[in-house]
């Protein structure tokens, strides 16, 4: 293991009493919950765009994060030394996965054969340290948004070479992934919407997405990946309008192209709160429709309008997400990615692991308080009861598909005032709270 | 004709110039535009509820309008004075369509079988109006949502005697728009959805959903009513979530469901915009996919959170609506139904009447607008420029399906720079103000 | 004490592990924290509207909830049944005060005079009540929103006769406060602002706002009333546009008419985030700015743009909440008012008790983490350590006033990089998060 | 004149029926409108950072400008081509004004004495440039956010020494001004807020925002700068919070410090909308409250949470603005300043121009419709109609402090029933369409 980060020691669990800030309190990887460890239920993983490439840039300010390459002017020697950071911390945090776009990991070089060569050594670097370390890579993508050769879409670009440029990435971002042994691939289609209707031809860009969509799930078969491939939602931010808005609208989409066998989806917190959403709806509508693949744990600000990409701290989001998670039988080929960053002035590689930290005592103890809920039955008890009309007479003869609009007028006819039962929305928030 | 509004004269053109808040200024029905009038093109509708049954309540405070009924006692004989009303204000507004709830047009009785009765005698009434005025009827639909029964939905509610008497109150309401000439049928669901997923089960909701639309499918052919089929996305209000969010989770629900051959959309302003849409997105999105069916023709205040059904007076929207509708060959057996009340302070019939001609006005000027865009390809020629390449060469074969990752990427490793265009947003703007 | 409400025992602290709805769980009414009871620190308050008087409407669906005097067909026999209620329910609540619009306790009868008399017979009620019982008034107020002639304002109406009957309203409301010993008087102004710029002069609009509130301050003067007098920000609904939108414009509007020696504010929890704020936002700037008042404690739906008026059980919103009250040393003559309603599907008088309930576990469970922070030094050590500089050497020089341009140029200019300390975000929510 | 950017032609008004897209339609400099040119009632600006620094970079991706200079690596050089570029894109486009921020006009060197001989250089060839050109300055401003020393704020930094070189750069950014002959001096405060209450003194940091000020005041008296100072509300981006929220945090800031008799507003138009205001409320508020100072004139989407700092082509906000600014007499050392930017996928220089010409034709046709509305009093006569009541009997009355609550409630017990007249807000929205 490097020590490029002297400052952030291998992080112990010290449990809740601990005030040390590079302790776990609630995070204890090898503790059982149900018949899994906490490792197993929560598969986190270390995004290396936010981590090791990320600098404190905003809108209206340069960088601000401190880090241990920051006088190297080697692009390459900074490519590798990043490379060996995201081992030295994820073995560091106890942290078992690393996603990455291609262009985090190699920088770009003056051709796309410059740039591929690039991404080569790198990947071999990347090889090597999988060897020996416990890290592995839950998903790998490509970067079709940074460049400005994407400014009006990749897959949706009005330009064909753009599209081709970009196939010729995800083919390359594909081979790579599976190179390293990638449980997943992802697409996050930051440019692919429009800036305004009145230049888009909505329509064509559609298909054409569906058609380069394809193009990959042939290849990956060519090929022999075998990892899920999944589309993350996000309503707006690049673009005004993003057609992977929210899991609806992925749905929608996947039904309509025939992707439903190949794609499952990459939900992330703050693109819920951007399309409107909590999060625990849109994990709910993707687990009801089999499509929940993988989770970008971070949180928004639900004040502000932008995709602020916080370190989950909220532990009513950790609780409602790990319930819907553990009611999904888990996450399966994916996992907990910590598509997070530290707040711009919290520029310290210090800050970088306890944020970590913080987010990862949340998940442990939302896994915790959702597993206890199921065990008690503390919702289910009451969701049963609720529905159980459903369950005999004119409710599963509905069902059953018995029923017409002229046998349920008979019915109704007859009946006098219903009988409802509240809704216990109050009683069920309380109860929930009896779980923190 | 009645003459419950004698403040209301029937409306004239009287061109540009008018400052007569009583007249058209551009609203002229029979003026051409292309081959067809205003009249054929816009196929205007007033709403039963908000422009008869509407009182200007809102949630802090007690009904505000005059209305000619006001002292009188009797619901039945309120019921049947509005009838009259619909038919006095169509026609004296030239609105060749009224849309109704089974609710708005007579009282519900102290039970299910007098409710039905009382709908007949007005139903009688219409029948009978209808006769004699060139007023039709846009389409009707079934009130499921304000009766403390549907508190928890009426399709989706966990109680199955809820299904059963929503699906009566469906029966009754496409046989009574069938016997009214019903062009269409609408379904809006705001209570089909959910306040809190605590107790919630959304699968089954969704399930029972499609059921329910099913078995109105059913009927109608049953009975022989041929109107088309709408449903109507609104994200939210008065439920925290409801299932027909927008076009795109309603796309996603008519595939899941098989119901794409039986269902179109109905789409409100005000609807797209509280759910994070522009209504030309929405309209865009539905003509594009085959389901732009009708719409419903407010706007709402983009700073507010909440329906505010207001009069359309935005000359954008009026014109952007117009340009994706003229785009749809039209709507077919829709219309543009006035979705809007006067605000609370305009309590006057005299403004319910200015109202409507701002909104007329509002939608005149947009289709002559949006029909001289189209007719000088203002919009069309840039797009076509702008997707050309996808006409031939690299960019064609990706559409006939002949490449692959393979291909793409020697294409691409070959090419140098790729050539951008300019989006020209700007441009594109400001030849939208051209035009209006 | 009457027995109106008997599925509605007196409600007993049972502890953590309880899983009876009907007892509380945290609150625990004489326990000390600190020098000062839960009871003392807490000073919890009933919405005499939203408990005795709301029934469950909402903008779709008429009234739902059962109240025991729903058979009652008198106003005045309503009237006097829910002012028994009020102070049943406090007391089996242990809810040491109320809030109360003038007329949500007495009906308004056909003119002003009838209107006041059926007051002053509620009035003497609750006098006799109040003599044994342990509730009290928090605070009392006018309901200038809800009656149609205050459509277009109250204070602020382009009418002076509505100015007029405005006062009136409010004299005898501060009398009827007065009398029953309230502790306050509010002023929410639903209805001060407007719908249009269009049709408003906000500058005779704002003018005629100050002079009600002096109007108002010189007749508590003469009558001996010496409660505080409050207003209460919201920047929208039911208008446009409220003039009191948020601290930061009752403080500009307080300075303005010179109204800051007479008025503080009453703060809500959902009121701020409809204006973009959090609650800790707005109570620090209150804070800060001596005009922290009073609370109405409540909770929106943050991807809501309405006033849900939920009942608090977010354990974030308790602890930051207290944690300003604390720091304000309480809330003085103010009070944590349940300015909430139990959702419309939450129909039974059970749910108004549990609501409660859930409301008060939230804030005692605030209360113990806010105290335990503030006792640990959790937050201000680090905040001490933060802004240390501020106390010697330049800091302390600048803020004696001693320093110029000038003269921080001539020290700037000798700086050479400026050490900055990280600004630690991540690390204090996660340290938040062990108080939870 | 330079001719950096050859494909810009001197920019011609060839009327509204020009489809040449650089060619004004609406702005005729010289055409009279009342008794002042467009030219000098509009008094545009053009904003050095966006048309002249700005790149293109967005938080998802790289630059995408395509400028004269961008192969160009001496940044003096650079600084140097842009200030040449300034005068002649503003002589080709007839804005009569330029503005700035230190940092954008000459770039930071190694120290701030090396960084302050940088901008000397600058400004003595801006002066030259400004001898023979007839372009003007508007207003300069030091850019306190971009470096990461203000990553924690500038006057409201826990850093004294932040302050200090805050205070220096403003000084020198003052001296600037006042050299170029700058007509006022802008602070926009986009780190002086917070990103969590929980590491924030906000009472010590508005203080010495106050302080800052002050010495602002201070040292423009003490060496002449007779300009208008303004600050720039804006709520949130890139902080969480900025303490400049909207107009009325503004108003209550500049009261409680002392500083109304220093400062005036530069308000925004899409900062305006991110804080929940139309631009017509912030404008009317600062016009009734004697603080509007200067405009930044562009437009937000107001379904997008974040500035996106589009050029203004809405003909409501361009008509709506000139409105509020004709009734204030003019913006008097203001004006309006392009802060906007061509979208990231208009590139070129072309629509760099095109955007300008967009917003000038703009703002040219709101100036037409503003002006003709308040001659014909299509607005105000309404208006003087409504409140007329005001001005004698009662209103006059209350207005001159004759009443009191009690002397009210006499008058009130006697009214009948108020009449109330319609607020006519459809009527209105009509009116303005018929001016549009």
């Amino acid at each position: 293991m490097s020590d490029l980060f002297p400052g952030v020691p291998v992080i112990k669990f010290e449990g809740p009493n601990s005030d040390n800030p590079l302790a776990f309190k609630r995070y204890d990887p090898d503790k059982k919950v149900g018949d899994k460890t906490m490792k197993e239920h929560l598969r986190f993983a270390m995004a290396f765009w936010h981590s090791l490439t990320g600098a404190g840039r905003d809108p209206f300010g340069d960088p601000t994060m401190k880090r241990p390459w920051d006088s190297v002017a080697d692009p390459m020697e900074v490519a590798r030394a990043r490379m060996r950071g995201v081992f030295e911390l994820t073995e560091k945090l106890s942290i078992p996965y690393f996603c990455f776009h291609d262009r985090d990991i190699a920088p770009e070089g003056a051709s796309l054969r410059e740039t591929n060569r690039n991404l080569d050594q790198i990947v071999a670097l990347a090889k090597d340290l999988l060897k020996t370390s416990p890290t592995k890579v839950l998903w790998g993508t490509a970067n079709l948004f940074s460049n400005p050769r994407f400014m009006h879409g990749a897959a949706t670009s009005p330009n064909p070479q753009v599209f081709a440029y970009a196939a010729a990435q995800v083919k390359k971002a594909l081979e790579v992934t599976k190179e390293l042994g990638g449980k997943n691939y992802v697409f996050w289609g930051g440019r692919e919407g429009y800036e305004t209707l009145l230049n888009t031809d909505m329509r064509l860009e559609l298909d054409n997405l569906g058609r380069f969509l394809h193009l990959a799930v042939d290849y990956a078969k060519e090929i022999g990946f075998s990892g899920q491939f999944l589309i993350e939602p996000k309503p707006m931010e690049p673009t005004k309008h993003q057609y992977d808005s929210d899991t609806g609208a992925c749905f929608a989409f996947l039904q309509e192209y025939d992707l439903l066998p190949n794609f499952k989806l990459n939900i992330e917190t703050n693109h819920a709160t951007l399309a409107g959403h909590t999060i625990q709806h849109e994990l709910r509508f993707a687990r009801d429709h089999g499509i929940l693949g993988s989770v970008d744990a971070n949180q928004g600000d639900e004040l502000l309008g932008w995709d602020t990409d916080q370190f989950p701290t909220n532990l009513y989001h950790g609780t409602f997400m790990m319930y819907e998670i553990l009611k999904n039988g888990g996450l399966h080929s994916g996992g907990l990615n910590f598509d997070a960053k530290p707040r711009r002035g919290s520029f310290t590689v210090e800050d970088l692991a306890i944020s970590h930290i913080a987010g990862m005592d949340t998940f442990a103890r939302g896994l915790e308080a959702a597993f206890a809920m199921i065990r008690d039955g503390a919702l289910d008890r009451p969701l049963a009861d609720r529905y159980a009309a459903w369950g005999s007479g004119i409710g599963a003869s509905i069902r059953a598909g018995k029923e017409s609009l002229r046998s349920l007028e008979s019915a109704a006819l007859d009946l006098g005032e219903i009988a409802l039962r509240s809704g216990r929305q109050e009683e069920l928030e309380a109860i929930v709270n009896r779980y923190l």
